[in-house]
């Protein structure tokens, strides 16, 4: 019963089974391996983007800050959501990679940012000339920090006003995957064809060990890209087991797969929590993850059988009168079962001293 | 017929193996895998250092930069042998994550600084009170970039100097087995007892897949150093499979065994190169890697026979006269079979038009 | 009619006959020039803190970013107010200094941060570990950017919340001698004895062609500082030329004086300003600064009979009804006469169809 | 008897006599004055170079490091003289400011990089792909720190070689003046027409308080120069009095008239220093810089008669026999006077029980 996040769980046997294939013999080291050719290949194809530069990292994080440092300069601002991964999660590596940019943060429900608040923030920015900093881009994250996406029109939304004021546009996709899964769409319609320049398109936190791809959809910054990973210290010598995770991952469309099962999950944790009395979706559940307020009795007998997650945001407490409400954050991943979430909705039905456990269709 | 790179050469099956065990089930994230409070211990036992701070990253410029960040202020000067990996190989990561500081280059045949070299390096340096850079660390490749060892009396040398100034003492030890396995010797020997501060304990190029450790003899900048990997995007979500590569890697002494054998292959191309007439070895061999200088048309019969390998330095031509000596780096690794090493001296051999093949006693 | 900003006016008489005075044969250079000596005495007597560190800076940012850059990691953030100089007015100077540090900005009325506003803050940053960045310092302006003091309490109760979590206080104090004027408190009650671990004390804005002093009132970083000073390419050579400006500022006291004209000024202004119909004053004057709304016909004949100053914030219109309020800024500084001051009441006056000029006694 | 360096001197009375003048009334503040009009279209008539950017900044440190930064990306490395004071003077600040590039650093005589040993740099930098710094920019500074100059003709051969690599050249000109009073060439002979693309066109150690004009010759960076200034804290919000000092020094060409009153004052010195036994320059004196050894007695006999002067390199001694040389660094500056000269050559003479004082013709 693993909902902490979906970097807690396994990576998935086809990808494991690819790794260990990739170990046979000698390859080029740096990424001149013949496999990280292919998942350039197919990368491209997939998104319908044929001159797009790809390039493959280990952790999210160096993922959006490299891919940020190339879009915005040290003396500009990045807009983002006030609970975006990069200002909440990162340590600073944003402004460590970019060299001082700042990061403004823009409010909205659901982890999304309103076109409204975007528009004001860009507004209210750079006005007194070289006094303060400057525009610089803009990041979105989708799925967003609170489990909501992002659809196609709600991303060129954004973009429109970026663009509006030149600014390039970087998409946080650690869990693409999983919006893309949710929505059916073409992942160009996703990003470059509404306005993206550059995505983050994660990997880790969908069946992969570690790899997340970089995708710049205009290829003008790739090379600036490649500096700033090796100076980072991200670019992997033996490179073959990052390409090979990623070409196993993209191989039959297993991405969307795995991320197609977590969303499952969730989806069917969701409906066994709306059938509880007392539980309350604070989010919409578009993708893998919730946020449900639920009575302090709940997740006590769900932590007494031996529950793992957060309580969200951090610094609630389960001290207390047993019917008040504490919220958590529960997230799936593709090994989710249907029992894990059974398991889960039946300890939180049983601290509500509901008949349990609690019907819900199979999935 | 790889000999380019230990980077170039396969994991061992050992590793790969505890990988695939790694995955199963869900586990904590971000260094909180229990595996990795074995893999401390670990350490721990074979350093002799019950206090130390470990740490794991994915590669070596990281485990460089991020100890030297915690050990070198920014407007210091990190003194080095000018063909170290951190000042010609690393694209300034050295610099990056320091927050600007130099590199001081310090002259030494083989890869070696001498004390003197480095004790006129640091009384050059900060002489000027608030003007120049002051004195900010020392920084020795052990085994180092020409294929040599520094033996634990040559690391006390120049940590005695480092100390006198009040200089801590860093080793990048991508090599570290190598140079051990070579020596015989205790590791704490050739560390903490020598005078050395951190060490960057490599694994990529000696049979991981992507692993390196980063230890801290004084572990008064532990936490320090988990804010700059975070920072700098190194922090892995999935850490376990970190863990279970170094685990691996400790268990049995794996990582002696596979660098004893890359030594082995290293040895067994030197006893047959020494047999060749117009091939002169350049360096001591003392590890796995070796620099010989050989006539044109030796390199061109190689190349024509698959051999893969670096001319060394960079720029040399094979085209001109075939008796005309040009340099190359040949790296052996675990997986570096006697055959391999075979057929490189008997394609060597062809060139030379000598009789071929050379014969070397089985090491 | 100069209301822009207090970096507009000239020099003090008594600042240019020191500048010229200094201006004799040779002197020591880069800060060993005998007038320093007097210099740091000199503060270190006023801010009764004999172990104080002093150093001399051109520029408020350069002062504010050094000092912070000496309080606050790369991986940590500093809390200031959301309008503060170094979020607003400094193009990222302290991302820069700090090494890439944020700032997290705090509400608060009149440019004051209130101490729940702080509390709150500082307990919504660093809860997740090594996740999120650090809290680091914080910093408040005195005056405000809105025109109001903190009295010696309202510092203490902010300093209090930032000790209690270890956090270093960092004060702008690019206007510090209006608010010692205003509050006619001892500098040291409104600085170390409130809790203050480094001040910029302005110059620059006072009547000082543009020389700054930071104080750290505990000494140990002071030779950090002097680095970073260097590095940042703050140290001047020919360093007599900002004791100079400085010795005479703190002459006789100087520095309150002209402080005490300014506030005068502005004093005077707003009281013109309360008795015309249609302006209100939006924050307290509490020294040389104002903020007022007027009617836009008000404005017009402002800027027609010669008036200079900003519309504050910016991007506001003329355009439009004469009744139409529009918000202004409008700085005194010491040079501001009475008919100055005067001639600006009359040209509003006249704008609002008032019977002008408006008597005001005389300051 | 003050030699120590030509930031000692006092500024000119000419200047002083503007900055007196500059203090009248209100201006514009930030760069804004009309001053700054005046100064920007002088230098552009000076330097023929209508279009060139111009930017005044109060150090010379500022002025390189600023510089540098819009011209050398992070990764990559600045080619300069070992002995340049953007290496060895500044602490560090190219480094800061460009975000962490390197120096390279090239060897040649007389503070001069020959074309060769530039040319050997930059062909062996680079080599490897994005595992390496890249080439950035060239470096050099006129008049050097050995006091020769570099002739148009020298300036073009080094700029030829950055030219063919595609990098740009930067020229450190805190003593620019001197080098054109020195060769009565063009400054655009020296400069844009020679193959430079940026002048750190130094005042201060030529009669100014302090104020330095950064010149790009190609104005395309000129705002990313403004921001990495403002960002640096080195836009003077009173920046009337850099532009009245700089307007002073360029008006009826007073630069020029300082410098080579500078120049005549060491053209004598050396001129003495020449007919004394066991004297000997160190280097050409083209400029108002000399370098020389003299026997350790003459050097006591000098201090003892109040000559104020370094020992050159930092680290001699004074202690031992008389006759022993000790190198010395001497620097006039436009207030050195003869009878300064002849002072310090008179107690030289004593020192070395020569017939003093030593008759030189009056310059």
């Amino acid at each position: 019963m693993w909902f902490t996040s979906d970097n807690a769980g396994p990576a998935a046997p086809e990808v494991m089974a690819a790794l260990v294939a990739a170990n046979a013999g000698h390859a080029p080291s740096y990424g001149a391996d013949p496999a990280m050719e292919r998942v350039r290949a197919r990368l491209r194809e997939i998104f319908e983007a044929p001159e797009a530069a790809v390039h493959l990292v280990a952790t999210g994080t160096a993922a959006n800050a490299l891919a940020l440092a190339c879009l915005c300069p040290p003396w500009a601002t990045i807009f983002c959501h006030r609970e975006a991964h990069v200002e909440s999660d990162e340590c600073g590596a944003p402004e460590f990679y970019t060299g001082g940019a700042k990061l403004t943060l823009v409010p909205g429900e659901h982890g999304r940012m309103t076109p409204e608040a975007l528009a004001q923030a860009v507004a209210a920015t750079g006005q007194v000339g070289v006094h303060n900093v400057q525009r610089g881009a803009v990041s979105l994250t989708n799925i967003t920090e609170a489990g909501a996406v992002y659809a196609p029109g709600q991303v060129r939304a954004l973009a429109d006003i970026a663009r509006a004021h030149g600014l390039p546009v970087h998409m946080d996709g650690a869990r693409f995957a999983n919006a893309v899964a949710a929505l059916g769409c073409a992942p160009a319609d996703l990003t470059w064809r509404a306005g993206v320049d550059a995505l983050s398109f994660g990997g880790t936190k969908n069946g992969l060990p570690g790899a997340e791809a970089v995708i710049l959809f205009d290829p003008a910054k790739s090379w600036e890209f490649e500096l700033r990973r090796k100076r980072g210290g991200h670019l992997f010598s033996k490179h073959r087991y990052l390409s090979a995770q990623m070409e196993a991952y993209l191989e039959g469309d297993l991405w969307l797969d795995l991320a197609a099962r977590a969303n499952r999950a969730a989806k069917r944790l969701a409906d066994g929590l709306r059938t509880l009395p007392g539980a309350a979706l604070l989010h919409p559940v578009d993708g893998n993850m919730l946020f449900a307020a639920l009575p302090r009795e709940a997740h006590r007998h769900a932590r007494a059988a031996g529950a793992q997650y957060y309580l969200w945001p951090f610094g609630q407490s389960l001290e207390g009168p047993g019917h008040e409400p504490v919220s958590a954050r529960l997230v799936c991943d593709w090994s989710t079962t249907e029992a894990d979430v059974d398991a889960l909705l039946a300890a939180f039905a049983d601290g509500l001293g509901a008949q349990g456990p609690v019907a819900v269709a199979s999935g």
